[in-house]
């Protein structure tokens, strides 16, 4: 069974996390989510909120599993005995961080290997901190991340008003 | 009467921003240069004196208003009849961002473009965050920032010293 | 009035270019279509073809004009009383080698704008060259160019099996 | 059984695509390479001699598959019943170029992901043409092509002088 | 005699680092590492820690002094007579970077020059953030940081949990 | 003494490359500026001519010698003592490619270090290419290349007409 680890923070998950997930879904047979614990401040959504949103945004997907992580993504992958980690690439800024993060994997893990995924082009200006930056100011995020997810940053924005 | 905008959080404003302006001045009608409200913790100075050199460094130009702004640049634009954001481009790096933003922003709002215009070559590398860099461990400025910046520029180094 | 020159080789003209033109009409009191006259050797449509392409696919604007030119299109767009070339943008490489012609441009006249507009995300991965490549070797362009060119493309195809 | 298709010129192959086929191998049941028919002037080595390299530099891979094709990867893909693409990615150039490839044959056939690996430090500036470029005015490429490929070079450098 | 400074924060010196120094002192008289004072919430290492580390790091060059500098790295070289800054470049990001600092340089100081030395292929994924980011999670850096940084850096970690 | 070799086809020389050789100057004792032999279809002027050029206008240096050369330039330079391959920098673009060039030379000779200087801000948009194709249908360069190099393009330019 091949096993793939798609790591992030998913601080919240946009419907660009999930293209590259349902991809990466008929890739391998089973892929994990990997939600990274720790919260930096500039996280908006607690870990359980995080969490709540993905496997909501995710139950349409038999091969998926949705854990949190913390330290490195190579560990965990290796604890998961997963042969890949996926990444999605949007852009050259995008590019480069993550050959960067996929070089120092191989030299944690020389056995992991890191997958990568292009956004479509429908999705490759979205992130996550564009979607709070936008949504936290009163901008519509419609169409860009799961109902749920539109739902919980209206209730974030309306708090912080 | 066609109206574009151009924000931004000028902190402070440089040479660059004034060369960018003023050919956006023969593009359009009218120019509303917005000043971001939001003051950060890494502005160095208030909304107010923005506001005040910018002013002062863009009089020579009929067309052009000087306005703050909060929230979204694209709600903005939109309340002001506008029809185009205006942004300089610099480098790569300026370049996928503002693609970002430009898609963000056609989301938002789909009658709005975004006009991008290029940087000449000798203010391609500047920007304010470099300014304030070299300014305030106190290196010259001379020729990048308007005379008034410049002298604003050197009483903040003054007061750190 | 103001006017802009869309300068181009246009072989074949793309879905891109259309919304490219499209939101420079709304910018613009007169835009006009340069297509380039020169015909190298890896140009695939005439120039006659490839200005009945465009003329055909551009009819629903009314603020628009094709023409083909020669030359400089700088020197063309002067002798059009333009005050803008309009580019679109699509990639870091377009960028570089946009930015290098918009410097050249502005040292052959000063008073010539260029103004860039970003391609949406479904026709950023889209190019002329691309769609010959995938066309000439029977692959479908459906959707990417306007209905006249997918004929005369499958036509070309149909000539070189 | 998830099959891969990596598709290329290989003109020659590279010790670099031998690291690239080696982890596709360890990700999908069975690889297949794909060597472009298509002999274009810039060709240095027959499709004959490309394979002859190619099957010889991974003979050591028991899921691996060497086939010739023409027309579109996508095409040829789909009729091999495979699930992925595999491409390497070295660097901006390569991303952008790729990215754009991955759209159009998303467009093609959607069911059809492309997967990207990264060349790993030492191979990242290893590329065929550098390498026809250096060995064909007598440079050394020892060490970044396979023995038999060096020993190809040299015949070919020996019949131009 | 030739003398170039190499500023930094260093925090920690990493092989890249070394690589670029050693190869600095070839084509110089003298290299002067200038170490930031500065110590800025993000630093893991006092002044004196980073000092030391690099000091210990480079002991097997003759012509390299190690000193501190505060304020401007173009004044410190003016200061010590150099001709010229050296930099390290490993990706497009430090590229566009480093381009900026390159001409801000050159405004404040037009006979300072700035060399630009590639990082090889091995530390090309090499920065001090990086390996902070992956030690204080318990990751291995061995082989990309000299011994007595690998050291101090387990030390902090140990401190950290 | 240290020596440096400029590589270049030099096809013509331009204003930028003449700024590179200036300061290169400063920095070796001895730069020789060597021109590529080979008269590759697209090149415009004959070696003779490149030479002629080149000399002409960096009469005003001392410490310059123009010497034409075939095959790679890491074996010339290593004939000629030399410790360094100087390289300007303009753009993402070229610091890819460069990049790859350094590699390969490093691999060829690992004592042999190439040197990267910027181009300043004024003509970073500057290339032998974009003259010819500015030149060659009628537009000025003046400017932008020395004036025996800008009368000898206008002949060339009268010559197709």
């Amino acid at each position: 069974m091949r096993i793939a680890v798609y790591p992030g923070t998913f601080d919240p998950v946009t419907n660009g996390h999930i293209h590259i997930a349902e991809r990466a879904c008929k890739l391998f047979d089973k892929v994990i989510i990997a939600v990274a614990v720790e919260n930096y401040k500039e996280d908006l959504f607690s870990l359980e909120e995080r969490m709540t949103m993905i496997k909501e945004s995710l139950k349409h997907l038999d091969n998926i599993e949705v854990e949190s992580y913390k330290d490195l993504s190579a560990d965990f992958a290796t604890k998961k005995n997963a042969e890949a980690l996926i990444r999605g690439l949007r852009a050259v800024s995008d590019f480069e961080y993550e050959m960067q993060m996929a070089a120092m994997n191989r030299h944690l893990n020389s056995n992991l290997e890191t997958v990568f995924l292009m956004a479509c082009g429908k999705y490759s200006f979205l992130s996550s901190s564009i979607i709070k930056q936008v949504a936290l100011i009163g901008g519509s995020v419609q169409g860009l991340v799961p109902p749920l997810v539109e739902e919980k940053l209206k209730k974030k924005y309306l708090e912080t008003i």
